[in-house]
């Protein structure tokens, strides 16, 4: 029986989503919890990886198991398990057996919060990318709007991005402030490497006042990754959600 | 020179609000912060106590400094001694000489968060209060309208509270689902001990069925603690917001 587990956590004690020898990883801890269930090794295979310190609200990662589970026993059974660990399984749902966390997915939604105040974060640290400066929110939202639509982000992806083509279609770019919060939000298909932190990470300029608006659109036009700005930290960033056709669901 | 400081805290790691020998207070912290800034040892005067566990996104404390400081040179310098505690100076007022955090305010308003859903927090660990049982927010509004105005509030305040009259006027008690969260909010000149966890601890008996919305009103007419609900984790609880009449400022 195939399951789709949705997965909120904290990403600050990672090293990231996927398996890797360098330390404890999302991925790993919830195959040994499920492992401690039923007794048998299983992979789960995730919607995306997501790097060390990026935080989840709706990861989402499909699994096999032979046993028979309600999803609601299967969720607390995992969750039991995960007790020490900021990961939890929010949901749990069984799906058509070739359904892929990864291949099926339509959309993907991001969140990133930049801090924007002189304080530095209390109640937010680990969560949020701190900012002094007045962020001009105009001019941000301005070049936003420019990279949204079907582009090639050559400029916006990590320079050691494996995927095939640099050309993907951003459906949303929206900046709203709240208080002292600016929220990012990116709604795309699929994501580049970093595209996204990339993209933060050059609209800070523009926010700051150091790039204008268009700026963003000549940095793209240069399909070079050193013409658009810095990588944004990992920890302002959430992956809030994963789309499928509701025919995967059984 | 007088001083209003809005600071933020999270609560998790400190005995509470005020100055105790049992551990590591947020006041004794910020005294130190300020002591090694002016070299004069100083007394800082909160609006209030928040117990341990308890956050602030709006404790206001007022402090006499007599070297010359500017509102941000004063904050930026608290902060910088800050840097290892999750504790942030977020706002600097200069004020009247006799304003006073405690006895100038004329509101307090707080926030409790519910997580209601079967999962455990990931992201908001320490920060709500979790219940499985999906919760009836209609009933538990009706509730919380039998509560708004001038009660005896003996019912829902702590045995050992110290203030000389259990009447309050309870200006509002809203609450809010928004997806998972039940945000629970409270206004009120000002508050008895534990008032807003025993209020909130009772809300709950009626969101999980165990009570009638009028209940709470029986409980009140009761004026005997222990005709109300349990005391709320503290967790859930943040003081959100402090108000003071404008003339106070310079």
């Amino acid at each position: 029986m195939r399951f789709f587990l949705t997965i909120e956590y904290d990403g600050t004690d990672f090293i990231g989503w996927q398996k890797q020898n360098s330390g404890p990883s999302i991925q790993e801890k919830i195959e040994e919890c499920i492992y401690k269930i039923t007794q048998v090794k299983c992979s789960i295979y995730g919607s995306g990886r997501t790097d060390a310190g990026v935080h989840s609200k709706g990861q989402v990662a499909h699994v096999d198991i032979s046993k028979i589970f309600s999803s609601k026993g299967l969720m607390d059974a995992i969750n039991a398990y995960l007790l020490d660990y900021k990961i939890k399984i929010t949901e749990v749902k069984p799906t058509i057996p070739d359904a892929h966390a990864r291949f099926s997915a339509i959309s993907r939604e991001y969140e990133y919060v930049i801090l924007n105040r002189s304080a530095p974060p209390a109640l937010d640290d680990g969560r949020v990318w701190h900012q002094r400066i007045d962020l001009d929110i105009k001019n941000m939202k301005k070049a936003a709007n420019h990279l949204v639509g079907t582009h090639d982000f050559t400029s916006y992806r990590a320079t050691q991005c494996q995927s095939n083509s640099p050309i993907k279609t951003l459906d949303e770019l929206s900046i709203n402030k709240v208080f002292d919060k600016v929220f990012v939000r990116a709604k795309a298909r699929s994501f580049l490497h970093h595209q996204v932190r990339n993209i933060v990470g050059t609209l800070k300029l523009v926010g700051s006042g150091k790039w204008n608006p268009e700026d963003v659109l000549s940095a793209l036009d240069k399909k070079d990754r050193t013409a658009a700005g810095p990588t944004a930290p990992a920890c302002g960033l959430t992956l809030i959600k994963i789309e499928y056709p509701k025919e995967i669901y059984l």
